[in-house]
């Protein structure tokens, strides 16, 4: 039984896709749905979106949004309002023709994204300068229909937040733009302790209707970057759709100017990319509802009460343990007293599900007063005395937490390479690009040289880093990887992506 | 300006339908989106579905369900494989046949409820009885076409949760139905402060595919019934179409038996009718996010830094006085500081929106060491010594909650009225209908008798109450009060109805 479930993960170095694809399925977090594309998110994979909603609920709140809802549908003529906006989307959506046995007069585009229906609604509420920043989040599902489809990461339906923000000035929108970008940072790191690079998009990879677009970009195992968020500054390009205006305190009408940022459920699959291993989801634990499960071993009908009863007293003092209070969240402990499956099925299990300490009890620990305690991420068992244990599971659920993330970055950072100034770069580029990585590089900002990369490479430009400590002047200034010109030049990371 | 305002409310007596659009409109609670039927839920009606949300989400899994969440769309064919569903839903589906720029293979309707494609996944994860029974809940949106819509209370898309369970036995099955039918119950009284009447749907209302249908009932100010919640016992009806069988320990194939169960923004809508008054929003303390506001009277420049330090320490007091531990919420006290309006309109601004209590300081109170209280629901001014004032704060946030449950009540009571057995209780209900209210009636359960009363008073079957202490068998035993027949009858609750 053990050894028939532990072959169902394919390992990573075998085929990622395949192993990404075991992991998701084999703990239950989603499953393929009948509705081509659409997934079903099961109870552990849905318990994983509830943490992450709550803590960057409260992020976004903290941020002076406030959360509303607005339609499913989008009247067609409303997406088309806006130009580069509709060439966008257009191609995704998924249309409603008819509705209560009728055929519509209006066709209904069920929303990719809000920002046309949200704008329609602005332009009602705002009148003076003192109805602003006004600032909106949703919390809902979006639908776009994909071509090629992958558990969590790209699904036609999804579900998400989008923050939605009207200012007075572009020099506030911008502000906004940015400090969404940071807030989405802090929570990939803290929470889901995958580290992330804030960056700006090319022109190419902007937003559709956004002025400018920045993202987070993350990168997995297997040496991709996955876009793990982004925050758009709109400038008035709806508001000029839409007619968003606001009486200035001037006497004068003007548009107002805007953000718009998200991030979803594509969240999870990263976070699994980047823990994740060969046994199993590997959970931080701020995402987890069982931070230990505690397995008594009743060897025999004898031991089974005295086994019982001190797995019980032992998850009672984790849970109550001073040390525990210092933790963001409550210790959930399960005492896993399933009579029908065996000790290693267990085991098994909860390495599966990404339970984050697994701690083993039985009769002749008990002589001995100790436990045997392991780690998920670092899979090592260890004796430890029951008294003991109470503070050894707190300090350990927080340096898993910090751990993590730590080990993300530094596999992020050695496989991060700066390339040399000008076209002595793409020659390094192409050489090292098959084996995966970011790639710092100087580029021209033209959309030529950029769309050869991707044809050259299937790499595509991630962002232009905000963190201008990477790549000296001294090697940027030398000129595009591409195309050698020094005109223009910027710092930029190159990827091949999901 | 405090006139004005005050005359945005139409008076119950005059307009009920319209005093309720008022309220809605006024405390910016929603709005109506340019969408025909659906509405936008703004940010402060938004925070009372959150906080119904949080306390009814910890009642659930509290029964045993675990959250998921399954596509918003279902192919066509799934919905016409159970007969009386498809009939019954298919006249309001909105239907997506196009999709990606290309017309669909199979059209995909926009989910009206999910027990056809959660079944489908059922089908598939349920093998033994050792996975059963299977509990999941769904906080989801959906999509009715309706003809006449009303913010809140009907809307072509709304948002609710729905719950689907699979058990081994038909027993199993109606335990739970019944057992979320008290957990709406308790619910709808503890948080909504909403008295409901529990019983049994007739077959000519319960939900189409099930095999009974149970609800919660409520009566509005106006004296109409609000359906708030139903609970369905599905028997195997999805379970035959789906083919969602388990091996049982007799090692038989079976057929699952089922429950759905679901409440949705309808009760925000509810909520609203049973408290609020012509001045506004009357929100029980469970449901609000600012609990207290303190106006303070800045009645000049001298006096304001002095009038805002009090003001300031007494909202700290408030949170942090002993008393406040006794409430299940974190007391929101909001100083309302905004110089750009007068404390007059700041009143008739709280009043709209339904903060429950109102504290008043200006320089004068400040000398006797006083403020003026002012609950929202009873709306008389009090001088209360600011040492007093944070338990008196605590004490009237429960009082308040507890009393409008008892008000609620005592209206219902007022205004439920107990027939007469037999034909002679037709000409008395046909004598009162006009004037509203629930009417406790013997039926004999013929479709014939049903429709009669509709057609004649436009009056239909709320339930048959589970509650048999209503109407004695002396008088229902006197027979049907629209045929006489003293076959089957039973004891019947009729009312007009939202």
């Amino acid at each position: 039984m053990t050894e028939a479930m532990a072959e169902k993960i394919t390992p990573r170095s075998q085929d990622f896709s395949q192993w990404y694809q075991d992991i998701v399925l084999n703990a239950r977090l989603a499953d393929y749905s009948p509705v081509k594309g659409c997934m079903v998110i099961r109870p552990n994979g849905y318990s994983i979106w509830e943490r992450i909603q709550q803590d960057l609920d409260r992020r976004i709140k903290k941020s002076g949004a406030r959360n509303a809802y607005f339609p499913l549908f989008i009247p067609e003529s409303f997406l088309k309002k806006e130009a580069e906006h509709v060439e966008g989307f257009a191609p995704q959506c998924a249309v409603v023709t008819y509705a209560g046995a009728k055929d519509l007069e209006e066709k209904l585009v069920v929303r990719p994204t809000s920002e046309t229906i949200i704008n329609s609604m602005f332009a009602k509420w705002i009148q003076s300068y003192r109805d602003l920043p006004l600032m909106i989040n949703q919390w809902a599902n979006v639908v776009r229909w994909e071509m090629r489809t992958r558990l969590f990461l790209r699904t036609t339906e999804f579900l998400w937040q989008e923050g939605h923000t009207c200012h007075a000035t572009p020099d506030e929108a911008e502000a906004e733009t940015r400090q969404m970008l940071t807030v989405y940072k802090e929570f990939a790191e803290e929470v889901l302790a995958m580290p992330v690079l804030p960056g700006m998009k090319s022109e190419s990879e902007k937003f559709a209707g956004a002025l400018r677009t920045y993202s987070i970009e993350a990168m997995m195992q297997d040496k991709k970057a996955l876009q793990a968020g982004t925050s758009h500054n709109l400038a008035s390009n709806f508001a000029q759709a839409f007619e968003t205006k606001f009486l200035d305190s001037d006497g004068k009408q003007k548009l107002v100017h805007q953000t718009s940022w998200g991030v979803s459920t594509r969240l999870i699959g990263g976070m699994i990319m980047t823990h994740s291993d060969d046994k199993g989801l590997v959970l931080p634990p701020r995402l987890a509802a069982t931070h230990v499960v505690i397995v008594p071993i009743m060897a025999n009908a004898e031991a089974k009460p005295r086994v019982l009863e001190a797995a019980d007293k032992l998850a009672a003092a984790i849970a109550e343990t001073p040390e525990a209070r210092k933790l963001p969240y409550e210790i959930g402990v399960l005492v896993d007293k399933d009579e029908t499956k065996q000790p290693g099925w267990k085991f098994f299990e909860h390495e599966m599900t990404g339970t984050p300490i697994r701690i083993e009890i039985g009769p002749r620990d008990l002589e001995k007063s100790t436990a045997v305690v392991v780690r998920r991420d670092i899979g090592k068992k260890e004796f430890i005395s029951l008294e003991a244990i109470p503070a050894w599971v707190s300090q350990n659920l927080a340096a898993m937490q910090k751990e993590l993330l730590e080990k993300a970055r530094a596999f992020r950072e050695a496989n991060t390479f700066e390339l040399p100034g000008g076209t002595a770069g793409y020659a390094e580029f192409k050489s090292k690009i098959e084996s995966g990585g970011f790639f710092m590089a100087a580029w021209c900002q033209s959309k030529d040289c950029e769309a050869k990369v991707k044809e050259d490479t299937k790499a595509t430009i991630r962002c232009l880093p905000l963190d201008s400590a990477y790549m000296p002047i001294s090697e940027h200034g030398k000129g595009c990887m591409v195309c050698g010109s020094t005109e223009k030049t910027v710092r930029t990371v190159f990827a091949r992506a999901y």
